[in-house]
């Protein structure tokens, strides 16, 4: 009997231990008796005198041919990612609440929660496309069971192939694969030329998650310089010569965090270097049609031998909740393919669908044409922020494209204390050592971008940023006094 | 004026080689005039001089400010890959004719066309998730811009670990990352835990996705031998006694090809086994929910020392269009969610969020007891066919869950010329040779799945590949006269 007493409480100390942890929540079900009485070793009447002695308790209660549920009790759920979805309204599915950032772990091996730049979501076609997405499934619920392992949807690669020109590459459906968005584009590129060991030219100041992607590649990065028209070719040629690069891997448009947009005589001598040196490029132009001028044309425009892996991605411009990007690998189109195959098998296909029925029309062209003319517009008014707001020894990039600025304050300012700026809504700055894999690097530097069009708001946080800047010349002290927001 | 004259040729001469490609096709719109002249450095006149002509031909046609469009041509494009979506009805959407199969590269390096088991649409419940997921994107169109990067969506981590009783673990939501299905989840779980050039122990004969996987990583796989108890355990210590592993990868449940579930207690010394030899185990429960009698237990429910890395999907049991899966990676959780990051950032957050919902109920339960009763069933009719129709010398696996049979034939018999069986609709029969990674194994065993629930046809279609098999038994001459599919 004592044993039969003990064994209940198992089953109750299980249940109520998945109910602290949030793994059961009100009228979540609980497991049935029966598979519960099986996966413990104990008889049905035993798992039934524990159902109910949390009954008893108020913590269960069973529903007529439908068994116990979690009902009365309030979970000790202490952390965001828990958010419940049943019986939410809108707010609490603004997923905002639950959304795990990114820890791209520094040179320090501490971890930051940063999430890379994109433009905000009131930019972005997601009604349209959400309508689109809607009307797709009523239509065709094959979309659910169906998938396109490979190359993807042909109709998308189409669409895609069908805008080649305006990158100056002429593609056709066959010479792209789809992937699940810019990110895994670059991952399957750097996995189809490089192994780990390798060392890969990147451009420095470089996009954090391209860094992170690096590092668990086991991938070295060597840091190119770049100036406001791009990568410097010298540096670029001088390390070639010197060691073992394996692959380049270069955004050549509105490169993250600068923005420049290299001219085009410059992506020709830069292709011309790498082809010499039989070096493939990974020509990351995600951003490519954020240009705040014409879409410019890619590098991969200016390949002779198919070296080019040209990546790209519509995280940017539909919305990075659909994971929808793609690569034309030239000759590695079929390395590329089966990595694709291995790694996740097919991209989802409804999303596919979407978005080639997106594309077929003339909307993504105008939807570009004035995501291009908001973002000119919001970077602008950013710089003017910079000129006014902070201190004259600041040096700001000039962005040609995207969202993005990289500003270099004076010297002994140390940008890494900014982690404690997460009071800032409209503005986002995060500090330089994010950009680079030394440790030493970009301590004095800062990438701004704006989420949102400009308001006043945005211009008294940039005002805010300003002195706090002017603040963190003075004394390490003083410093620590002043790391509070408004 | 013959230079003027040979310029708007090349632009006719680009748009001609697009449309015959296919990258545009009737009712595309050509690229802008403007577009068109700055990419290939002619005049806007030189381009409107080649889109006339064009326009003489019955080739293009201008629309009121909307630019030029493709008329009244029929493009020579040939190949399945290029079918429209614009204009077609249902049956061109199908999907079966637009879809790209996988090109296992055989040892010999020859590919082939074959796609992986999987239950038939008609036993998921696509009707209810297709509604589902018109539903919330109809509601929460953010579900286009937003992004769960990381772990992914907590509320159907939280689903997940609520059913994890039933697998033999005690998951919670922060034990587990989301991935783009079960592939992605064993290549995460590969590429957590080994270099290439390693060695990893799977079963044998092995699911060739699997094999393809570990190709593509560059892994050696060491092919343990499996009987109707799953995998031999003495051959296994042996292997691992003998050389360097450094990872097992298995399907205790429902593996394919053969079928079988491994006893708790034989999972048990598995797990035993390799946690003395310090090795991981990549167990693959992808089809652990496809069981036909109760639901077993994972080998993952009696690791110690969290060094199991526990893979599964929706793919079976929900759609493989939805590309859903997940990992529970013990000890590896942080190189796991950095390696997600890396390889495509997050999953697309509509199908996570409708997962959650349809998991919420218990209508996947539910599901599932219906879908193990009809592939029990499928299966036993599969077997009694083998026994019906094959030569009495085949041995058949005796498959306790999913839905694939491992059937080996009469020593003489190549089943490799089963390559043409393309003609058979409702039982597919894939050559052993694709099962291993050894040149010569398996050529003469066979794996047997049926589409659908089983028809008249089914059983005339097993009664021919009978037939044949007998066939196949004669000489070599004779086997070349009756390849054909009746």
């Amino acid at each position: 009997m004592a044993k039969q007493g003990n064994r209940y409480k198992v089953i109750v100390d299980l249940i109520l231990r998945m109910i602290d942890k949030g793994t059961l929540r009100i009228n979540d079900r609980l497991p049935s008796l029966r598979q519960i009485s099986r996966q413990e070793h104990v008889s049905i009447a035993t798992a039934l005198q524990a159902y109910r002695w949390l009954e008893d308790e108020g913590i269960a209660s069973p529903r007529a041919s439908s068994g116990y549920y979690v009902v009365g009790i309030t979970p000790r759920c202490e952390d965001h990612s828990c958010a419940s979805l049943s019986g939410s309204g809108d707010s609490a599915l603004r997923g905002d609440a639950d959304r795990t950032t990114v820890q791209p772990i520094r040179p320090s091996g501490e971890s930051l929660a940063f999430d890379p730049a994109a433009p905000s979501a009131g930019l972005l076609p997601r009604a349209r496309l959400s309508r689109i997405i809607g009307s797709l499934i009523r239509r065709h619920p094959f979309l659910v069971t169906e998938c396109y392992p490979g190359l993807g949807y042909s109709e998308l690669r189409r669409q895609i192939a069908r805008r080649s020109p305006e990158y100056g590459c002429r593609l056709s459906a066959q010479d792209i694969v789809i992937t699940n968005g810019g990110m895994e584009s670059v991952s399957l590129a750097l996995r189809a030329v490089t192994s780990a060991g390798d060392a890969v030219a990147v451009e420095s100041p470089c996009s954090f998650l391209t860094l992170h992607t690096l590092r668990q590649l086991a991938l070295e990065p060597v840091e190119i310089p770049v100036g406001h028209d791009g990568i410097c070719l010298d540096v670029l040629r001088d390390a070639l010569d010197g060691r073992a690069v394996k692959a380049a891997l270069f955004m050549t448009n509105c490169s993250i965090p600068t923005g420049y947009v290299m001219a085009e005589e410059r992506k020709r001598a830069l292709v011309a270097i790498l082809e010499e040196s039989g070096i493939p490029l990974i020509e990351n132009d995600a951003l490519g049609d954020l240009a705040h001028g014409e879409r410019p044309r890619t590098a991969s425009a200016f390949a002779r031998h198919e070296g080019v892996l040209l990546c790209s991605s519509f995280t940017k411009t539909l919305g990075a909740g659909l994971r929808l990007g793609w690569i034309a690998p030239g000759r590695y189109i079929n390395r590329i393919r089966d990595l694709k195959v291995a790694s996740n098998y097919a991209t989802t296909a409804l999303v596919q669908h979407a978005a080639a029925e997106y594309l077929q029309g003339s909307a993504y062209d105008r939807h570009c044409r004035s995501l291009r003319r908001a973002l000119k517009k919001q970077t602008r008014q950013l710089c003017d922020a910079v000129k006014r707001y902070f201190p004259d020894a600041c040096r700001a990039s000039e962005p040609a494209g995207g969202y993005s600025l990289w500003v270099e304050l004076p010297r002994n300012v140390d940008t890494d204390e900014f982690r404690s700026l997460d009071g800032l809504s409209r503005v986002r700055a995060l500090p330089g050592v994010l950009f680079t894999a030394s440790s030493a690097g970009f301590r004095n530097c800062v990438q701004l971008h704006c989420r949102e069009p400009w308001t006043p708001v945005s211009d008294s946080e940039m005002r805010h940023l300003g002195g706090r800047i002017r603040r963190l010349r003075a004394s390490p002290r003083d410093r620590l006094a002043c790391l509070s927001v408004p």
